[in-house]
């Protein structure tokens, strides 16, 4: 079908990201226009990566006949309303997570697309991660057995503004919810329940913008296997992400990627690298292949790797991490979505 | 005050640990009589180790006059009562792990020994482990900060004999009270309550002994850190003993031990060791460590490292992880104990 | 200065490397010509980077009064030549390791960059590796104080064709040279004495064609301080490349680079990824690197940092490997240059 | 037989380290007798493991009836001699490293140990370390394949006082043996030739004692493999310990032993354990096994593992090294021994 057109809607931090690979590393497709509703990040973002056309109102972006898919990394409240729209318009759909807080809007999004029969693929990139995606390799094919235990790690070097947290969801819905895709992409498998504690330890500014900054997630699957995901918004030494399947065969762990491999021993032990510095250099390997993962499901015409559906299931289990926060007591799935 | 007496009783496995141990490794120590209810055991051992005396009766330990102290290494059904009798014959005490599967057996061993002014010092020789006491250092001298929160895996390389499970009062009460003393000495604070879910993945006989053979059990402690231990009672790759523990200046990994450093590298990329192969290796520098401690109690007449109090509580735990997996509910540890 | 425009001579595999390098990730250089003397290579790199102008005459390279530099990625015997030509014409140049086997022949060409007062930067890329510019700051910096010996391990995962090995100049004029060039970069100090051994282990075909195919090289620098150079050209585990420096303040190590950090674990012990798999995996990061410092050191008219002089010495050394291994003796440097 | 008499013969650093472990962990030997030319320390030693009999005549020992075999720990210069008078007393010798450094001492010991029968073995304790001897199991069982490259670093984490180094042969002979001694072991042949540089880097009094204090060796063996030996005197981190094989097949490390597998990470990174400290406690095993291999060499009548002429070879390849370095060339070993 020749090169894929895309049209970015949103220029901020996470689609310059997205312009970047697109540009750098896939060829077959290229972006034809950007739509920020500040125009002037819209102009610079063109700019920046070469892009011909640039607007403030995204639905030029979903008018314009030459536009084969979108890409959206606009705010999270307008997910859903711009997956509508480009279904509506016939564009597949890159979309960034979480599709939205709730529950019903996600389901009208999820149901437009359905109809149109456009693609969507969620931006959950760990998916993308070589390091976990060994580890889901392993448990695939065999090797792990039949899975018991699984350990998500995931803290960041610096928790985000307050700002940003009065409108994220809290913790669960804005952080927890990539750790929750990964409990269900690790095993293949559904959570049916969640227990949930967490406290406030890092700052007391995130309690009083009602969120709790330490989280501790134990989860059970429809098989049996149980898990727990250790959240922290604060971790000195970087970020942490790592994973821990045990099963019957045998057990794998994803560590932590670092700048270098070089150590260095004096009289006071050995020293070695913190991990990489956060996400954007973390996943770069991952930010590219979740991308062009999308750009070949739409050239092959085939099911893109992250699904609608596994955009919702995740904002299930974060509402269902905060009844159980709240609730002090595990909750099933269905309780919640 | 010269050569420290030591009766033993029980000359099952952990009986001989400790009778090597104090034969090799403790000059200041030595075992002078020992007696097993299998008064073939107890020659055995009594050969073995060169002890001078031994019987099939533990009563002539207790009524043994040149006898300093015991080391009780019989079943678990006999712990409780033979302190009491240690204590009321005015001999110090080591006693392995758990004193007692009923609190009231405890209470009553423990103000035995309070009244008799008698040390008391209790098993958990995991605390004597050189990685898990640099753990406890860091937190101790302020390196990790804050702790927020604890993870603790700790799983075997087989499972015991049914029998044995039959009668262990279950695996919260004979493998993970290990991990409960450990959540309560790597931050030197109590928990608060417990949360405990498992499975029977292992085998089937496990669960029709009422045990499971898998578990997951999420703790709060009062300071508000929160932790969590992994349990299975088989690992195909050995004996799994980790610890982490992350605060606000860090965190601090405690890995498994390994026959050697050796890797090797071919086509198939690099391999290196399993773990140790069970507790009589990986904990053999802590066995020799908490019997040199109980000792020195003795001589410097000091407060044993392990007391009656932290025999207790790891019960008190295992009963609430018990309520919690049965009531499928989060469970404080006053409600158990 | 705008931007800088690039000519890229030679459009086989290495010229590829910094084409793709150029053209997605420096935003302030662009190749405007590629000359192959294949023109069918030249057309195929041109479309395949979108380069607007492609040519089977490198002189129309020299001749182009828009290209501010050349590139020259063409066979060793042209580089001398062309760095000579390029340097008439006014050009900077990047040029390839080795620019030739004849020490004349280089001096020719370095006395023409002098002449012309144009930059010459020699592409020893392994500079600009992260794990070994780390260990050349430790040293830097003073952490591993004063250097005593040094290690570099460097073993190919598979032999060149016979056909390049009877043209290369033999094993230390096209695999040593770069460990050569890691011995000066690391210290920062210039080889006195080479004593090299080697043999023919992994495939009788190298020997017949004069080369030999595993070979240790001892050397002292003029401070005293020692080091190894251990080369193979196969290792069936992958492309190995260490290094390890000790000095009276400590030691450094440089790892291997891996493609992930999973490991996994079962009845057999630890596995792990091998390393990257060839120089393109593993100095991805290090090709564009170095390409950047040659475009900044235009941009900002400053000393390349790796001069002709770094692009001669390791041929002196490579020359003097021969003589050693020959004459079974160690070869001081002015002996062979 | 029942249990091996042994009669010690020196009561220093090493000569303890075989009474601590001969007392403790071998059941089927003892010491009956313990002799030192300065007799306190005979006493002292025979006080603090319980050895019935001291001298501070070794002629008691060789004349005593009642001993099986003796242990010899006295200083190097009377090794020789105390070989000759155990082997005319029919007893089994072993006998600390090095044998002597005059090899027709040595020629004088190992034949009248060859006419009289009896057993002898040199303390080379290396090849008992769990590490190295997993290495040479990787070769011995075809896993590394045909062997290309050997490389030894043994590094003290301090120099020996000046008087020592003054008769201790200098470093090939009191350190690099044991590194010559472990390139013959690793791969099972013999080396042929050596070529030693080396300087005094770390302390001019050793220097000035005529000896070097960091030293780098190359050797091949006769099948054409290669090796390097790494040596100094001091590194500030510890004791460093290492040994790499590459062969057709892959590659072993054997890595140093540390007192945890503790890590720590903080805002500076990761840390972890320095190597343990020097050879008492890394080759704590190693200790043990070589002297219950001794035991057991004489229970079962057969070959000791570390025979005369493994003690013999590794001091001609140190007169090799010494005239290597003095003559600045390649030395084959026929030209020293």
């Amino acid at each position: 079908m020749g090169v894929v057109n895309l049209g970015l809607i949103g220029a901020g931090r996470i689609g310059k990201v997205h312009a970047a690979t697109i540009t750098r590393e896939i060829p077959d497709a290229k972006i034809s226009v950007v739509a920020d509703i500040f125009v002037e990040a819209a102009r610079g973002a063109a700019e920046l990566y070469g892009i011909p056309k640039y607007t403030g109102d995204p639905e030029e972006v979903f008018a314009d006949p030459t536009v084969d898919a979108v890409v959206i990394c606009s705010s999270t409240d307008t997910h859903a309303k711009f997956i509508e729209r480009a279904a509506m318009a016939g564009k597949h759909v890159f979309c960034e997570k979480p599709i939205s807080h709730d529950l019903r809007a996600i389901d009208r999004a999820l149901a437009a697309v359905e109809e149109s029969g456009v693609k969507l693929q969620i931006g959950f990139q760990r998916r993308f991660d070589p390091n976990f995606r060994r580890v889901r390799e392993l448990i695939a094919n065999g090797s792990i057995g039949k899975p018991y235990l699984v350990h998500i790690i995931s803290r960041d070097p610096a928790p985000p503004p307050i700002d940003y947290i009065k409108v994220s969801g809290g913790i669960f819905l804005d952080m927890t919810i990539h750790d929750f895709d990964m409990a269900r992409f690790l095993l293949g498998e559904e959570v049916e329940e969640v227990y949930a504690i967490g406290g406030v330890m890092v700052d007391p500014a995130v309690g009083e913008a009602g969120d709790v900054d330490t989280a501790l997630i134990t989860f059970r699957y429809v098989s049996g296997a149980m898990g727990t995901i250790d959240n922290c918004r604060k971790a000195v030494y970087g970020y942490d992400q790592r994973v821990e399947v045990f099963g019957s065969g045998g057990r794998a762990i994803a560590h932590n990627e670092t700048p270098t491999r070089t150590t260095f021993m004096d009289g006071d032990g050995l020293h070695g690298d913190n991990p990489l510095h956060f996400f954007l250099e973390r996943y770069r390997v991952a930010y590219a292949d979740e991308m062009r993962a999308f750009v070949k499901a739409i050239e092959e015409d085939t099911e893109p790797l992250v699904t609608g559906l596994d955009g919702k299931i995740p904002v299930v289990m974060g509402l269902a991490a905060w009844k159980s926060l709240r609730e002090h007591r595990p909750v099933r799935l269905p309780e919640a979505g």
